[in-house]
């Protein structure tokens, strides 16, 4: 279980920072700039949670989340166009939302584990870590940030994870069964997003004017 | 008084929540989107002030805050209309207006019972705590920052707390009168500003070229 | 050494402050806006640097270089017009490289000292404490940050750094001539791309769309 979580962690982080480098490549970002916003998506949201924690930074001790990240950001930029072939990259899609599933829930158990406030606030953990390091991507890429883009991503980390919370807090006792039930709900709402297409609905959107 | 900067601090949390998504309300954000930028413009500059002194954050232990920001934030999306009506909008203004003169005085309080630094270092940290969620909220929204929007804001705040840091200095005996008396001179300048519709004169702007 | 040091943290804060000021001086920033996104430009990299580490940011108790940015801020709003002669800019563009240099090393330096995970988090430290503040400055100032400017700013600095923490790695007991190397040779790489008017080479920019 423990050794799956890490693979997976692994595997979450380079989809990350692959999504994360094909966000921003009709910016004309340099590679330096590739590598530090790759890095920056793959690690940023769970950098902001563990200083809001109070607690070293999860990639102090692990350096491999960086390493791939760095990888898997240099790779992006040399081969992007093949990666961002449609089939391709729906892959990687999927793998990015199982990667924000996994992180979402091991957000919100760390945010348990150091009893750090409420449900509330472990819930705004979690939101953090599932979308922080996209937000600081888009910033300072100068792009739009997903907040107005209207894409199920954040939503269904955040519904699931928030169920979590309440169950950590209920029933602390099917934690674990509970967590695999959460990851397995965001990856399917996720996933149907990405299949279908599916956007945020027009009611819930504000008019521009 | 206890009970009574409790309560101011929970209006002020609403005030600024609404404050925060009325200014947005024209970026076509989508309702997640809303309650992020409404939570992040109540919660965002204290939050960076306690990680700052390296302090639990504030919210931990009173979702209070979160919750009341939240439910603002959802409020004010229904609500857009009616609350921006311009009576009803400049009233909002005051009461926002009172609770940074509150909160800029709390950081400077908390700043000196954590022993955080000298003078210089609490001003920095008062301006953070004022302006700081705004900062980040309009970041995200893709807005100009106040920075550059000539509103009397953050200066009576900046101003008023620094008076007040000096005043815990040289006075520290007279630390409730003081912070009382500060509160008021923020709140009456802040307050002249939206009457009479004041801005930043024009000596005090760099020319746009 | 240490006093050196000192002086060479003073000016080159002043000169952080002082490029920080003139890059969004046509940005239509107000005084109050430039003291705050001078004063983040100079203190902002190494704030970010701290608040990972888990330790009390640096300016918390040495408020000198806070005033130094304040003061180097203002002057810099008034005398824009002589600072930014070429000649003179040239120099400050020397001097703020060799802060840069020095503030790089000093963050590895501090990373080490702290035992802070291992070379490739400690080399995340030092590229965040050399572009934090600019970064930062950049986006609450709307301008394209300096990860879109193919400027060889952050390359030297990151690179030399890079070397540095190896070097700390595997020979600790260079340290002081090791540092001393690495700060010459950022510097000498920083003053060549400024001399020469170098940029980041085409093949490591992706195409912009």
């Amino acid at each position: 279980m423990e050794e799956l979580s890490f693979w997976v962690g692994i595997i979450a982080s380079a989809a990350f920072a692959i999504t994360g480098v094909l966000a921003i490549s009709d910016r004309g970002v340099d590679l330096f700039g590739v590598l530090v916003l790759g890095i920056i998506t793959a690690i940023g949201g769970g950098t902001i949670r563990d200083v809001i924690l109070g607690v070293p930074v999860f990639w102090a001790d692990a350096p491999i989340y960086i390493l791939v990240a760095a990888i898997a950001s240099i790779i992006t930029f040399y081969a992007e166009s093949t990666l961002s072939q449609p089939q391709l990259y729906k892959a990687i899609l999927y793998i990015d939302g199982l990667g924000a599933a996994l992180f979402g829930i091991q957000g919100a158990d760390k945010a348990w584990h150091y009893d750090f406030g409420g449900s509330a606030a472990a819930i705004i953990l979690v939101v953090v870590t599932a979308i922080g390091g996209g937000l600081i991507r888009d910033v300072l890429a100068g792009r739009k940030t997903l907040l107005m883009s209207y894409e199920l991503y954040a939503i269904p980390v955040s519904l699931g994870c928030m169920l979590y919370v309440l169950l950590l807090n209920y029933f602390p006792e099917h934690a674990i069964v509970g967590s695999i039930a959460c990851i397995v709900l965001i990856f399917a709402f996720r996933s149907a997003a990405i299949y279908w297409n599916l956007k945020v609905p027009v009611i819930f959107i504000s008019r521009k004017k």
